[in-house]
């Protein structure tokens, strides 16, 4: 049993109740920019998360009313605009390994987002699995603003199979916001709820799923991001043997004797 | 000329009129469920498909009310629980080759939904080439509801293709219901009929597309099924090639000679 | 520095003004068709695009309230009846080498659709990158109807992307029209204006593309197009080492020094 309850993160906030781990910028005054140090310390919590036995679920939350400004013009652009082409790489390796991390940790991520998620906070919403937001969240993939190509993080690759190739494109080229009608219309958005009831929707949700059989979600999760680029007859093949061993868990055998007796049945994640 | 008319199955109805093929599982009383029979059949009837001289279209009907409730709880789910890996892994790949058989009888299916379509009842819609339904539609990937993962069947690569990828994640993550009009706006279902002529439109958009070029048909499936995952350039090319087989077939000089005659073509498929 | 505002030819109008080109078929009375010729002139000046140091951003417009009637039955389907396979290859491979010319050219594509878009007409809209039409565009993948499968010009592979699967496969198994209310709600158009201002609006996105850090765009052009059939890890280190690329223009030294003195950035395109 390895347990993240106690982590104690020094530039995030981090609270674990009810196996939901719940993640929060905290510099709420300058609408949570990233930092080089924040990025590495977000990309070493997905990766540890595979191997957490008391969290099922990650909630990435907003604070003061925004979730997230992106890379940091002061502490982040500043330095780039300055840096050779090795230690540019060695950065956008970085950030890239912060999204390989989330999708690679096995544990369904929700992110809500109230107010601004632009530049990587749009990422972080984006490389989420299911995202809900209040209608004031203003989504913009605004690398083009800042000189940069909107090929940032995995977006050219994921924003297109959640929203469609033409909309991405407008997004990317434009760095225009995505209104959160616009996001919820076009599938970005799971759903909209009022920034008093953002948070408890999001954690209904996480421990709507948490309450499911979360070894399987695991290997839904897994399915979903490697079979893009499978063919059909292959991604058939490989569901059938991730679905082969879910069927070897006890919770496909719980869910059957529960039916049986018609109870609801009590999922343990193994 | 082979002709598939003249069919009995044992686990299903089965109906050729006018070219088209009318498939409809036959246990309302239960909604409809699959059994290791059933799929097997159903099975080895699309693997006939492609050598039916007299089947240009495929329809999946309901009756009485339900379209497939999916696997049969007592029937498969029961007998599963008690299985060891060899036999599970024959079990999944059976059903899997159930939806590489539809994706390879080169004629298109078209799903026509009403009432229930949930489990591997949603994957048979899903796994048709066009989909109607009724307001009363409800289709459920409910795999997790019973232990399992969202990876059935081919849904994590088929369903985030058709109405995206964060919703296809919410549908398999939660396991809850599609309502017939979430389905119409995100683009599963093609359209939305009247229980009452929920079948004869469905027939009716049959006859439209067995009216047409059905060897040309017949490639467009091919290709919308392979092309997802090759290159743009490769893609292009195998259009390339694909078209200019299409081109020496009669069908393409039948509708430029009634072009030419200011009448209607009478395409025959060859 | 190559200039292509001198380009003078002879199957369409073509116009460079403030960094962009406006190309226009010019048979309006025929709803703009396109011959054996125009294709190639067409493929040609794409293949040029890359090299022109005076365009930075490309406007597809329409001629006489529409925008291409596709292939002319008189000139292209006539001939085509009697040709041979290698001929015929010949030909289905120039109209797949000028999409492959749109899609290589790095400079983002704008199709302005009024009127009709059919057949290959659709195909130059859906190869475009963005998409602007009027309440009376009428945009249909109609090849069916000629005799032929809907893999044409890569549209198996691209309208998915756009549209999604469901709806890709309903358009090109039938034929039919997408309206203009349709196209937009299914994110094929990225907006609908009145006819009157239809090519001021799109000169107006167009100048906004234009005005950002064009190097990037064509980086940005180039990933959309590539890491769809990457895997999602591949797709993030190839946007690590795009990025980092962009990271070292000009363009992106400038925008910070303008963000800093809280100006706009005036970007040169290195």
């Amino acid at each position: 049993m390895r347990s993240m309850a106690s982590l104690n993160p020094v530039h995030f906030l981090w609270e674990v109740k009810n196996r939901i781990a719940v993640i929060r910028l905290d510099r709420p005054e300058r609408k949570n920019p990233l930092t080089f140090e924040s990025y590495a310390e977000l990309r070493d919590t997905f990766r540890a998360l595979p191997y957490a036995d008391d969290v099922d679920v990650v909630v990435l939350a907003p604070n003061g009313g925004n979730f997230c400004s992106g890379g940091d013009v002061h502490e982040i652009i500043g330095p780039l605009v300055g840096m050779e082409m090795k230690e540019l790489l060695a950065f956008t390796r970085m950030t890239g390994d912060l999204v390989k991390a989330m999708l690679n940790c096995t544990k369904p991520i929700i992110a809500a987002v109230d107010g601004v998620a632009v530049g990587a906070g749009a990422i972080l919403a984006m490389a989420s699995d299911l995202r809900v937001a209040t209608p004031e969240a203003k989504c913009a993939f605004l690398f083009t603003r800042v000189g940069l190509a909107g090929c940032d993080m995995g977006a050219c690759a994921m924003l297109p199979r959640i929203i469609g190739q033409g909309r991405a494109a407008e997004l990317l080229y434009t760095g225009r916001s995505m209104s959160a009608q616009e996001g919820l219309d076009w599938g970005f958005w799971n759903a909209i709820h009022p920034a008093e009831s953002l948070e408890a929707e999001a954690r209904t949700l996480a421990g709507r799923i948490a309450s499911g059989p979360t070894f399987a979600h695991g290997m839904t999760k897994t399915q979903l991001n490697h079979e893009w680029n499978m063919g059909l007859e292959q991604a058939i093949e490989a569901e059938a043997q991730a679905q082969a061993i879910c069927m070897q868990t006890r919770d496909f055998e719980r869910a059957y004797r529960a039916f049986v007796q018609k109870e609801k049945p009590a999922f343990e994640g193994n």
